[in-house]
């Protein structure tokens, strides 16, 4: 492909991905091809002889497309979103172009200034306290990670190590110190909130530590799944009562199930009797309305933790991946993660001079991720971005109105938070079928049916279904479209369970045959 | 941005990558900025408002350009390439429009679906034991990771996993079982040569185990430093008669200083005394040759080994980031890293139906990475790729050439392999400088005009010169230049030499005064 093909070939995606995307409602929201369907389409061996754009460009309208679940689409109200937008498009397309292993300052001065730079801008405009900066004193600073669960992995195991250091700190001879490492490494234990996200569990499965999750009951002060300070003192003591060492902890602002923010004034408190633990923000999601100056106070305390991330790919225009990382203290990252061979040595890394972001990560190799942040802050601007979460959280309490307006039907089952409603369906049956079955029906009964997808979860025994209006295209008419075809389909469930027998009436039946 | 300003803003990036592409080579190789450059250019905050992209088209060319470091330069011979093209360009800008979390098989099922299918393109073409291809028996496959590092933590825990899984297999008591494991994890060793990339070592520093690393002679029947068979088994000796339980070792087709390659042929023997060893194949960045045919003996063996890597974004013509991971056993991958919460659950993936890649990687989300691998593929086609690495070589084998001829300027260290050329300035000083800081000088003095960038590297105790040629763009008349360049530069440290006495005997002077 020369300059001139690849300027046609370029051309033409360019008008396919604006078509797409101007037209994304029209395709059915998820993708309903049968698992395997691609390998039934596709040559099984890479071709001898180059092809032409063209064909490969057919290929994506007819074999690609229809495999994929539309993501941008208004009518993806599943999970948490994942933003995209041109402007991050065309930092990805420089990001490739400028393709550099970008694993220390000199492989590429740009891509590491840029990304301490857009960092910085975002750590103010959300409000983080100014220890996280880059300049601060303790020596803090921003670095995007590949995602949420990436950067829990990350802090992890800065957080095994700190406290394995400061638990072994006096113990001079060598040899004893690493027994001494190696006999408490099984003996540090994360804790958490069984609402805070998987990944904290995941990554204690990589840093080889153990993981508890700490039941959390219903906040009556605000009906959500927050984790208060009580509830994790007792944890953390009981686990200190047991032999076991706390070493780390996610508190999170916006909780996958129920959007639920953890109690971080009061926690902050707790920090301060146990120094070896680290508190961990994770606000991937949520964090993107700090924003809005209005959210700002739901993360007070947090100056007393250690680290914080937001994804910018998930509520802020960005696409995939962009997750953005804050440390109060990197000397952490870089006491566990650093590792020095000659053939990375120069000058100006030797020197201190420059931040090598290669060890505040996992991997070495790193991509121009800092292009998109700064091309999408650029072209929306604080004003932009401040509006876009607006929308998308006071379209959410529409739909919240709405299904508060159904008690008939519906049960709000967490207050509306972040644009995220959760409720369950109060069809009651007879026998043993029970809310969560009917709720759980109709969830699947409306993705089934593809115009809308949803996503479900279990929170303290209960079956909820949840919708979140996170898209940067979504509208009222979206949710109210949406919220029709739940009442629709809560209707047929509920007309179809008046007329059925449970089935476990007419097992008993057969069985008395 | 609106679909018009999209289309125009685009049209306009097109250009200035074709321009940058096309004209490459007018750059300063490596960026001469100084740190801290970008700060001084761009505002402390993000703006208020929304910006036009003119602006920021203009801040590119102005502000980050000049920070660039030009690894598509056919100037830059340094460490390994980061190839990127144009048509794996415009993979980035589909997988940016795509965009989808893609944790699982439903987040996009074409996402998923072409990964395996272009992974078992790749183990094809590069002659991998068909017990890599996702249809094997085993239950093998490839996965794109990020990078070889990631890929390396990532068997570095399901082999520690593995191991312990293994080791505790008789205890049937939860409880004692989870303080045997605890008490073994620092006991766990990996033994890898000493020119094995040091990704191994941070591995297992995340993993939470030991590492040793083995030092390797030089191999007096083919002059280079691969790890015999015979070395790694004393190693894994002597670590067991310690206590310790050799888990892990990485093997390397291509290290990193002078492309060698392990004796995977005798190694596969020493890995049926072992069964607990998992031995990981790093062919970074040297198993793209494998799409010629001539390479193919180099990995007889490999078929009992546990897994393999390369990265296309290295020599592959696909941009960072295309790390290609297979493994023989999915299983371990799945054993060590797989986690379902109830929000992550669907009927495709609880029937096993469909690859959730999430459990095959660190990190839980993931890019639609597969579309660039898969459009470089097609472009260029098996026979366009085979024209790529040969011509690499050629050109690579054209600057050894040169090397060789000037006997009187320079040593060859290690053959040449794979387009890498290694070798050291043979100029004796007096006094107690030597070879190396002599080497040292030529290489920094290269590097200070910045014509060219070159990479340096110790091995045994020698500081040497690496010279590589694996840029698609390379012709002979750039290592000419490079080679030239070289000699002008050797030739004036010399004559400098000559009239300076060293600075010891200057010194001495001094303090005898």
């Amino acid at each position: 492909m020369d300059a001139n093909q690849f300027r046609a070939a370029a051309h033409a995606a360019i008008d396919q991905v604006i078509d797409y995307y101007e037209n994304i409602s029209d395709h059915r929201v998820v993708s309903n091809v049968a698992p395997g369907y691609l390998r039934q389409l596709l040559p099984t061996e890479i071709p001898e002889n180059g092809e032409p754009w063209d064909d490969i460009q057919k290929d994506i309208t007819e074999k690609i497309i229809p495999g994929i679940t539309h993501w941008q689409s208004p009518n993806f109200l599943a999970f948490f979103p994942a933003n995209s937008t041109y402007p991050g498009i065309l930092g990805e397309l420089y990001s490739a172009a400028f393709t550099s292993a970008n694993f220390n300052w000199l492989c590429s001065p740009a891509a590491t200034e840029l990304e301490t730079i857009v960092l910085d801008w975002l750590c103010q405009l959300i409000s983080l306290p100014p220890a996280y900066l880059s300049s601060s004193p303790s020596g803090g600073g921003g670095v995007i990670q590949g995602s949420a669960s990436e950067a829990i992995v990350t802090v992890v195991v800065a957080a095994r190590d700190r406290a394995l250091r400061a638990l072994s700190a006096g113990i001079t001879d060598e040899a004893e110190k690493e027994r001494f490492v190696d006999a408490t490494r099984g003996k540090l234990v994360a804790l958490c909130s069984d609402q805070s996200h998987s990944s904290t569990q995941k990554g204690c499965l990589i840093a080889g530590t153990k993981y508890r999750a700490v039941k959390v009951q219903r906040d009556l002060s605000n009906q959500n799944f927050g984790l208060k300070a009580s509830t994790l003192r007792l944890a953390l003591e009981a686990a200190t009562a047991e032999g076991l060492v706390p070493f780390y902890t996610t508190v999170t602002l916006g909780t996958t199930s129920t959007c639920a923010v953890d109690d971080f004034a009061e926690i902050a408190q707790v920090a301060k009797d146990y120094p070896n633990l680290w508190i961990h923000v994770d606000a991937a999601y949520a964090g993107a309305a700090l924003v809005c100056p209005e959210y700002k106070h739901l993360i007070a305390g947090v100056e007393a933790f250690d680290s914080f991330n937001v994804n910018m790919h998930k509520w802020l225009l960005t696409n995939f991946d962009c997750s953005c990382l804050f440390v109060k203290e990197r000397k952490h990252l870089l006491n566990a993660l650093s590792i020095t061979p000659s053939y990375l040595r120069n000058e100006f890394s030797e020197k201190g001079l420059v931040t090598d972001y290669r060890d505040w990560q996992i991997p070495l190799g790193r991509r121009f991720r800092a292009l998109k942040a700064w091309f999408v802050m650029r072209t929306y601007g604080a004003e932009g971005l401040r509006k876009h979460i607006r929308n998308c959280v006071a379209v959410g309490t529409g739909f919240y109105e709405r299904v508060k307006a159904r008690p008939d039907l519906f049960t709000i089952f967490t207050p509306p938070a972040f644009g995220l409603t959760v409720f369950t369906v109060n069809v009651e049956r007879q026998g043993l079928k029970g809310r969560n079955e009917v709720t759980k029906e109709v969830y699947e009964s409306v993705n089934a049916d593809g115009e809308v997808f949803i996503t479900s979860t279990v929170v303290d025994g209960n079956y909820a279904i949840r919708i979140v209006s996170g898209n940067p295209r979504i509208e009222d008419k979206h949710l109210a479209r949406a919220f029709d075809i739940i009442v629709a389909k809560t209707e047929e469930v509920k007309k179809r369970d008046a007329h059925t027998p449970p089935i476990v009436e007419i097992q008993k039946e057969l069985k008395g045959l």
